[in-house]
C-alpha cells in the first residue's frame, strides 16, 4: 500500500503545484456557482441584522455576535474555531438626543442630530450658545479665539459629491468628525456640531468615531452630528441671521475598557500550514442601524469563503483563516490585537484580504503591496474579466493593516462605491438596503482570489 | 468688423475640428461634474413617478406623461420639442387578479398573480383546472395533448442565477411569458401560469408582454404571472400530489390600437445639421409599479443629456434629439414608427444611444457596429477609466433597433445588471429604488459618449 500511497501524494502534490489556466477558470467558476446558487452568506446576514441587530464594542449585542459568529464557523466544520480576547473601549449613547435652532426666544426648530462614537454627554441641561459655521481647520483658526470662545463651532464642509469614488469624498471631509471637537475646543467652544459624513441630503445623522487626544478632562467639549439636511437649514438659517442659538442636549458616556473577542477559525493547511492567509471583516458596528453594510456583510462574506471551500471540497495547501475583527469602528483594538499576537508567535502571513466597504456589487480588488509584486499578481486579473472585477493598487482593509511588514500581501475587496456613504454609520444601515446577488458576488470574489493566492508561489 | 467675425469663426471652426484628448477630458470631467453637482434627472423621475406613475400605452397616465415631457423640454430653450403620433395597442388589467391552489375540495392557498401584457381575460367565474409543470417547450411537447388537454400549464423554468449577466438570464427564460400561451394552447391548455422573470425569491408577480401570434381569437387561452415564491409553492404541492387543481381568474381585457406620441425635442447641429444622433429612452411602462427603472431612468437620462448641454453652452455640430418613445413594453410601436418616419424623410441618423436597463451605477457602453467601426471607437474608452465605465460589442436598445441600416452606430447604456430584475415589471419598481448618484452618472455618461460622438468624424 505504502507505494500506491506516495503515487497518490506525488500526483496530489504535482497537481497542486501547476494549476493551469483552464483549471482555475474552471474553479472560479465553481466558486461562483456555488455562492450564487447555494449561498449561505445573505441568510446569515438576516440573521446578525434582524435578530441582533447594532453591536458596539463593549454592548451585550456584541457579545452576542461573538456567540453567533463561534457557533456558525463550527457548524462548518472547519479545523479550530477560538476566540482571541481583547480589551476595547466601552462608549454609550445613554438617552436620544435631542438639538433645536432657536430663531428668537421661544420660537424653535428641531433638527436631527446624533452624538459622535466618544463623545462627552452635554450638561444634563444641554448647551445652548450661538453657532459659528466654519468650513475648515483653517477657517476656524482665521476667526480666531475671541469669535470662536464661548459658541458652539458648526463643521459644514459637505462631501465632495464630484468624486466618483466616495471614499476620497470621504477621506477629504472627515477630519471634521475626527478631529474637530479637539480643534474647537483649543479655541475655547463649548460644543461642536458637525455636518454629516453622506454624499445625500436626508434627514439621518450618521454617527462615527471622534477623538479628544491630548485634550485633558476639563478642556474636553462635546460633538453631534447633524443630518445634511439639518446642517442645510441650520446654514440657511445663520445666513439670515448670524445670531440665532443652537440648543443641543446629548447623553453620552465612556466607560473604563472592557473584554471583547475577535472570532477566529481555520482550515489548516496541507502543505504548507505554517503559511496563513486571512479573510475578513469586522464584526463590530455602530449602534444605530444594525450595521448590514458596515460591516455585517464583510463578516457573511468572509465566513461563507470557508464555507464554498468545505461545500466544493477544496483542500487548501495554506492555512486559511477567517477573522471577525472585534472593535475597529472606535479603536482598531481587534486588529491592533491580532497582529500583536500573530507576531508573538512567530506566525508567517503571507496574504491577507478584508471586506469593509459595503456588500454592493464587486468591482475590483486593491492590492496593498509592492509595484513589482502587484505586477505579477495582474496576471491573474483576467480570471474575473467575466465578472467584472478589476485590479488595483492602493489600501486594503483598517483590521489587516496592521499585519504589514514588508512581506504580507494585503489586498481589499472594492465594490460600486456610490451608495455606501447613504447608510454609513446611520440608523439607515440596515438589511433591506442588501442585495442578495451582489453580496453573493462579493464573497465569491474574495474566495477566488483566497483561491488563487493560495496556489501562488508555492 | 467683417474680418474679427471671420477670424473668430475660423477658431471657433479649428477648435471644434480637432479637440485634443486633453480638451476631451477636460470637457468630460465638466459633464461628470454637473451631472453630480446641479443634475436636474432625479427630480424629474421623481415627479413622473410619484406624480405621474405606471404609464402603459394607451392610458390616461401615458397622456399625462407625454404633456409632462413635452414642457419640460420646452422649458430647456432646445431648438425645438415635438410630439410624433404613433397607433398604439391598449390593452387593461381590469379588476385584480386572484389565485389560489386547491389542495383539496374547500382547502384553498391564495398565490400572487397579474395577468400578462395582451392576455385576455378568464371567463368572469375564472378557470379551476388540473395544472401540469414543465421547464421547456421540449418538455410541453413529450408530455403531450392528451396530458395537457383541459389543463392549465404551469411554466416553472428559473432565470439561471448563476450567470453573472442577469440580462441574459432573462433571455434564457423569457420564451415561456411571451410564447407560453401559444405553445400550449395548441396542445389544448385552458390557460397558463409563468414563473416570474427575476433572480429573487419573493411575493411580486412580474408582467411582461405575452402573443397570441397565429392563434384564432376561439384558440386563445389566459395567461399569468405566479410570483417566484408562488411558483415554489405551486411545485412542491404538485410533487405532493399530482392532482390538485389551480384556480386563477383575471379580467384584462384588448382594444382596438389608440392614438399615442412619442416625444421628440432637439438641438440643431452648428456644422451637420443634417447628421442626426439619438438619445433615448421609452416613456411609456408596465402599469403595476411607476416604472422608475423601467424606464424611467432612461427617459430623464436622456433628457438631462440635453441639459446638461445647454447648462455648459455647449453648441453640438451636429443635431442632438432626445426621443421619448411611445410604447416600447407591448409593441415597439413608437420605435418602429420612429424609423419609418426618418426613412421617409431620407434623414441621416449618424449615431443612436438608448438607455433601457435600469438606473444603476453605469458599467459599460454596448455598440452594436462593424469590428472595424467598434475597434476604432475604443480609442474613446480611456475617458471612462476615471468613470468605470468600458466599451462591449452587443445589442443597443429596442427603440432604435429599427434605425440599424449599416451606417449608423448603435449603442446602448450598460448599468450595474444585479438588482434590475428585483423589480422589472413588477409592483416593486418605484422611485425608491433609485439611487440619485447611480442615476447622475448614467446621464453624464450618455452625455459624454454623445460628445465624443458628436466630434467623431466630423
Amino acid at each position: 500500500m505504502r507505494f500506491l500511497i506516495i503515487l497518490v501524494s506525488l500526483l496530489t502534490l504535482n497537481f497542486s503545484n501547476s494549476q493551469t489556466s483552464q483549471e482555475n477558470s474552471v474553479f472560479i467558476d465553481k466558486i461562483y456557482d456555488e455562492a450564487l446558487s447555494n449561498g449561505k452568506s445573505y441568510e446569515w446576514l438576516d440573521y446578525l441584522s434582524n435578530q441582533i441587530g447594532g453591536r458596539l464594542s463593549g454592548s451585550i449585542n456584541y457579545e452576542r455576535s461573538v456567540k453567533w459568529g463561534k457557533e456558525e464557523l463550527n457548524l462548518l466544520e472547519i479545523d479550530s474555531v477560538w476566540l482571541q480576547p481583547v480589551m476595547v473601549p466601552k462608549w454609550v449613547r445613554g438617552a436620544p438626543e435631542y438639538a433645536h435652532i432657536e430663531t428668537r426666544p421661544g420660537n424653535n426648530i428641531s433638527v436631527p442630530i446624533v452624538a459622535l462614537g466618544g463623545s462627552i454627554s452635554t450638561p444634563s441641561i444641554g448647551i445652548s450658545a450661538n453657532i459659528v459655521e466654519v468650513k475648515s481647520f483653517k477657517e476656524l483658526r482665521d476667526i480666531g479665539r475671541d469669535s470662536i470662545s464661548g459658541k458652539i463651532v458648526f463643521f459644514n464642509r459637505p462631501m465632495d459629491v464630484t468624486l466618483i469614488n466616495t471614499f476620497q469624498a470621504y477621506s477629504g471631509s472627515v477630519n471634521q468628525r475626527t478631529q474637530g471637537a479637539v480643534q474647537a475646543a483649543k479655541l475655547g467652544a463649548v460644543g461642536v456640531i458637525v455636518r454629516s459624513m453622506t454624499t445625500t441630503l436626508d434627514n439621518y445623522p450618521h454617527t462615527g468615531s471622534m477623538y479628544y487626544e491630548g485634550l485633558s478632562i476639563s478642556q474636553r467639549i462635546p460633538a453631534a452630528a447633524i443630518s445634511t439636511n439639518g446642517a442645510e437649514l441650520l446654514s440657511s438659517m445663520l445666513s439670515l441671521n448670524p445670531k440665532i442659538k443652537f440648543f443641543f442636549r446629548q447623553n453620552s458616556r465612556n466607560f473604563p475598557d472592557v473584554l471583547n473577542h475577535t472570532v477566529i477559525g481555520e482550515i489548516t493547511g496541507s502543505e504548507k500550514p505554517d503559511e496563513i492567509i486571512v479573510v475578513g471583516g469586522h464584526l463590530d458596528s455602530w449602534d444605530l442601524g444594525d450595521g448590514s453594510h458596515d460591516d455585517g456583510a464583510g463578516i457573511v462574506q468572509s465566513m461563507e469563503v470557508l464555507r464554498i471551500f468545505k461545500s466544493l471540497d477544496y483542500i487548501p495547501k495554506r492555512t486559511i483563516r477567517v477573522v471577525l475583527f472585534a472593535n475597529e469602528e472606535n479603536g482598531l483594538r481587534g486588529g491592533n490585537k491580532y497582529s500583536e499576537v500573530a507576531k508573538l508567535k512567530n506566525e508567517k502571513h503571507f496574504f491577507a484580504i478584508e471586506s469593509d466597504a459595503g456588500g454592493f456589487t464587486p468591482r475590483g480588488i486593491s492590492f496593498d503591496t509592492s509595484d513589482t509584486e502587484f505586477k505579477s499578481l495582474k496576471k491573474f486579473e483576467k480570471y474575473f474579466n467575466d465578472y467584472g472585477v478589476s485590479f488595483l493598487q492602493g489600501g486594503s482593509g483598517a483590521d489587516i493593516g496592521p499585519l504589514k511588514d514588508g512581506n504580507i500581501i494585503l489586498a481589499g475587496l472594492r465594490p460600486d462605491p456610490q451608495r455606501y456613504f447613504d447608510y454609513h454609520h446611520a440608523a439607515s444601515d440596515t438589511f433591506d438596503k442588501i442585495n442578495k446577488r451582489e453580496l453573493e458576488l462579493g464573497a465569491a470574489t474574495m474566495a477566488s482570489i483566497v483561491y488563487l493566492m493560495d496556489n501562488y508561489k508555492l
